[in-house]
């Protein structure tokens, strides 16, 4: 974690004295006024601070200040006029790392016993709260893709502590079609809810389905944020991924994505959400005419009050 | 100047070891390609580690991320559904002191004499280029507005080193009218550039024009600037003022802003801009048919190579 930035310099680390108001930032974050909320006064003292920092630091300059206001106009104007179905912003903030270090911040336990539980890996711009309860051993795949491979998977989710199994716990998934596309981005027309399912664990914690294995895609190569990353000298790749998001009332839920373990670009997705217990390996199916693929995948589940170790 | 956040820790200040995965920032930093510009590098490496330093010093919720998100959306979807008359980044950079600031750094001469060039202050979204050369003793009152207060605005530009006056320097002025409004951003209809011209200094470096007394307004009240200010429980008030950018082709440009001494908003101006040689007198004015008050303002320009005091 960074020192202050107003912390007291000393002989070790010195900061060089700024030709710049040394009171201005302060002055800045003391126009809160009383009304303030606790948090929002912390958020903002430290957002203010940043900004600064980074401004005096780099020496920013009006020229690249303005490219940075017309970019923010410019993120948000690729939202509005896409309808809301493209999010430059959570985009922009997921090639940054952003999204991956708040789930981290969220999300992080470290057990205080050699198993964990499942890593988190980013949501996403594309989960859906709408999607379907459907019954184990369906299938997600409402539009066949040609060039589709169905998957059967399944797996227990299991309790972190007990490693007993949870029964009712709800596993949902969604995933892009082969074309590397979800459904409401889809220009060919996916029907809504293509790809997405709720599963509902049974009572030996089981759940079961059919869907497709996943495909790597680019992100969007016309908008804010892949400029950014021409600018970065960065690829726009994710490794090919399912998304799951797994719910109990009586647990920390886990949202997180599985990656096939061959994937070429597992060790530089460009939102940086690949961990090592979400490499999975699909093994060749036999004697199931739905389906030549299987993924056995296990969850567990840390209760909702366990605390971990301290750290 | 704040230490490096990756500094390094020391017994008088160490910082407390962080929780969370030491190597993220500098792994995302180091994505970038051998074809990113080295000034890119600089830049995008410093916001980077203050994004994640302010994150992880607040310990962002995804609850307040995904807040961000929208607030960014927010931003854009305004300044694109206005037809860009509505630039919500801009206005947010000043409400948080980040255009002061820039402008603080590309401008900040400390005189090696007892005379100071004229203080520099936010150019603000409401400059165009497109205001027309105006003669000399004319007006920049193209629709008269019924409480409005003419001025005979008038100085010498000079040269901070010899004193001489500055022969062809252009004195660009804008400003609101008495309803705290700008040509194109008014519901009413002013005539464009309606209280804007440049005026081209005289043999003796002297300017003389009509404008009106300024009028104090408020930003916006309903767009996410005005969200922010009210989380910050800030009023949203400019003092009243009037933009002035002074330029000529040996001397370093003077963007500055002046305030009359009483205006009861100098004092917490909701963009930072006010300084102690801005804020000017205005006079009673006898004998001129056109205006009852004068302000006489004198700019001084840095030559273009002056260096000033070293930091």
């Amino acid at each position: 974690m960074a020192p202050e930035a107003t912390g007291v310099s000393n002989a070790a680390q010195a900061p060089k004295p700024s030709r710049f108001d040394p009171s201005f930032t302060q002055h800045v974050i003391d126009t809160m006024g009383p009304k303030t909320t606790e948090r929002n006064r912390v958020l903002l003292s430290s957002l203010i601070r940043h900004i600064h920092d980074f401004a005096r630091e780099t020496e920013l300059t009006i020229d690249e200040w303005l490219a940075g206001v017309r970019y923010i106009n410019e993120v948000g104007r690729v939202y509005s006029e896409s309808k809301q179905t493209r999010n430059e912003a959570h985009r922009l903030s997921d090639i940054l790392g952003l999204e991956t270090l708040v789930d981290e911040i969220a999300h992080k336990i470290i057990s205080d016993t050699d198993t964990d539980p499942t890593s988190s890996a980013i949501l996403g711009p594309f989960w859906s709260p709408n999607a379907p309860f459907r019954e184990n051993g369906g299938t997600i795949i409402q539009d066949p893709a040609p060039d589709g491979q169905v998957v059967l998977m399944h797996g227990v989710i299991s309790d972190l502590v007990t490693g007993k199994p949870i029964p009712g716990a709800v596993f949902d998934i969604w995933q892009a079609s082969s074309n590397g596309k979800y459904d409401f981005q889809d220009p060919q027309n996916q029907t809504p809810n293509n790809l997405r399912g709720k599963f509902r664990a049974d009572e030996n914690g089981k759940y079961w389905f059919y869907c497709y294995y996943p495909t790597a895609y680019s992100l969007p190569t016309d908008g804010p944020s892949y400029q950014l990353l021409q600018m970065m000298d960065r690829h726009p790749m994710r490794p090919a991924h399912i998304h799951i998001m797994v719910t109990h009332p009586e647990y920390k839920g886990c949202t997180t994505q599985l990656y096939p373990k061959d994937d070429p670009w597992l060790s530089s997705d460009t939102v940086f959400a690949v961990k090592d217990d979400l490499v999975v390996n699909f093994t060749p199916l036999e004697g199931d005419d739905k389906a030549k693929l299987e993924l056995n995948y296990n969850v567990i589940l840390a209760p909702k009050d366990y605390k971990g170790k301290p750290f």
